[in-house]
């Protein structure tokens, strides 16, 4: 999927993070963002593993394209003998980097799949780095037919506000973006007043990464302290919340960023809607509803420290899971490339995801 | 009000945020905790004026109490020929500080009359100082009096958790706390599991201040960001949600700091009380409701850098409000030194307040 990075469409797409050269994988350091602008070579998955792992690369659909393109880089650089348990032990590898996202499972399965169809490793370096190749292109794909279900279902004729919370551009996804892609269409269509942009606490993916998104695709973003979007909305300007999503359950429950719940809850009191939009490569129709979602959560130091000066007592508790759950009851769509569900429950989701 | 400081029940009431030594006030920076424990001299109503703006000391009640030592100050230091003057001066000086508590004013007003009552000098030098030692004296009191009413009004017998936002302790106030004086008081009747403290962005009141303060008290704290109290409350072990208050409306309506009104509509979602703590100082009878009471926005480097370290784009616009309004329709109970108004009104408003 290298075209995008080199083509005239890049804007229109927004900034990718991750370039491919089928012997290495380039990321974007998102962790740097917004100050610099640094990419990170790769030659293995181990590499690209412990990327995933340190949130050099994030967002869902990102993590699980960089996985599979983990997978390709074992097969590339695999010893001629033990090219079959190389790459065996990168797709574990990557499998444990992070527990929530589905998407790294859903893109490893398929990766996996592809690695036992293949006789030689020669047949493995190129059928593994397409179907990586594939797998990224599929995905922005995915994001341009989601637009496209959203703008349909929202059916606004005059131009409006919307909410977000973290990042679910171009930066979280093979390129264009799941709930950030939505706000692109709108803005393209002139149906777009001002995003507001939670800065999203503790990682701050909207403050560095979504603001820097939006702005540098000349997209009007207004920043506000998560804590801030209550107040926002009882403005009554905004009207619809859109966000992205980690996993979504065979009910329509989902598990996004940290804070997400709370927007959902906030939605319903003030009477917006709330729209998650996802590849359905997020969709785990394996898990009943959000209660068997694994919620991870990171290290206290995230809360504790802001790039390593203390805003807290060294000592002190900290409570710091990256996602929660947010029950199908409050979601009023969720788009995917599939089509939309309308007011989730699990014979809407049956129908598309049966 | 020196005693405290010296005694031994500073423990009892926690950290204090001012010294007052007659011809000086100690204020501790509170900008430069937890990481440090420094104390800023003042001997002119200006530049208590100034730290009130800068936040060195906030929190509704202590911003009040401040402002009394500061027109006590003016007359300390104020010239035999000019003093009526300058006091006026700094009157105004002072209450051109901060726009929204209204606890400013109160005392502003109270520190004016007795002015009125001065004939000389030196009479001025005496009565003002006494009138700002007795207004910090009976804020203490009045937060041990809330303490009461608040604990007999949540007649729990077993212990439960408590969800708190911003800092509403000793270093909010002129000891002890407001809403942090209820949590105090449940820790001390052995009431207490656990308290979650928002961070509270952009100012980190919580992190930096409330984690600090009760980690200090031995109280035990567990720290998280503003967007996962949703996720706290869903688990279901937190009963209250407990906040101080800036202004509160003769309709009940209250201003706090940002955040609060998305506490208040997550507490009624799950089925959580919600009480509001704040000596009768916090009560505007003249503002029928919360529509009326100016919102003080302050600069988005705020929310756009950490300590000078910038995390967002430097030229993103920003929505920087520093509180915001919760409806009496979603409060339980709004408990001051003069008794509880349960499911706030204006009928119950004016049985305490008319």
């Amino acid at each position: 999927m290298p075209e995008p990075t080199h083509s005239s469409d890049q804007r229109a797409i927004g900034t990718v993070a991750m370039r491919w050269h089928d012997s290495s994988l380039e990321l974007l350091d998102q962790r740097l963002l917004p100050t610099e602008e640094h990419w990170i070579t790769l030659e293995g998955a181990s590499g690209v593993a412990q990327c995933i792992r340190d949130m050099v690369v994030r967002g869902a659909p990102a993590i699980g394209i960089s996985a599979a393109y983990g997978v390709a880089l074992a097969a590339r650089h695999a010893g001629a003998g033990e090219w079959k348990a190389e790459i065996r032990h990168a797709i574990s590898e990557l499998a444990a980097s992070r527990p929530t996202a589905v998407n790294l499972f859903w893109a490893l399965q398929i990766m996996e799949k592809e690695f036992h169809g293949c006789q030689t490793l020669d047949e493995a370096i190129t059928r593994l780095a397409a179907k990586a190749v594939q797998i990224h292109r599929e995905d922005l794909s995915a994001n341009l037919a989601m637009a496209d279900y959203a703008l349909e279902f929202m059916a606004a004729d005059t131009p409006f506000s919307v909410l977000t919370h973290c990042n679910t551009g171009a930066l979280a996804t093979g390129g264009y973006g799941t709930a950030l892609g939505v706000i692109r269409r709108l803005h393209e269509k002139q149906l777009l007043k001002q995003v507001y942009a939670d800065e999203t606490r503790p990682w701050l993916q909207g403050s560095r990464l979504t603001a820097w998104e939006l702005a540098r695709d000349g997209i009007p973003v207004t920043l506000n302290a998560d804590g801030a979007a209550a107040a926002i909305l009882a403005r009554g300007e905004v009207k619809w919340i859109v966000v992205g999503a980690d996993r979504i359950t065979a009910n329509g429950d989902v598990a996004n960023k940290i804070g997400t719940y709370s927007l959902a809850v906030l939605a319903r009191y003030h009477r917006v809607g709330f729209m998650v939009v996802a590849p359905s490569s997020t969709v785990d129709m394996s898990l009943a509803s959000g209660k068997d979602i694994p919620i991870e959560e990171r290290e206290g130091t995230e809360v504790r420290q802001i790039k390593g000066i203390p805003i807290a007592p060294d000592s002190v508790d900290v409570f710091n899971p990256v996602f929660d759950v947010t029950p199908a009851s409050l979601i009023d769509a969720i788009v995917t490339e599939r089509g939309v569900v309308h007011n989730p429950d699990i014979t809407g989701m049956r129908v598309l995801f049966g």
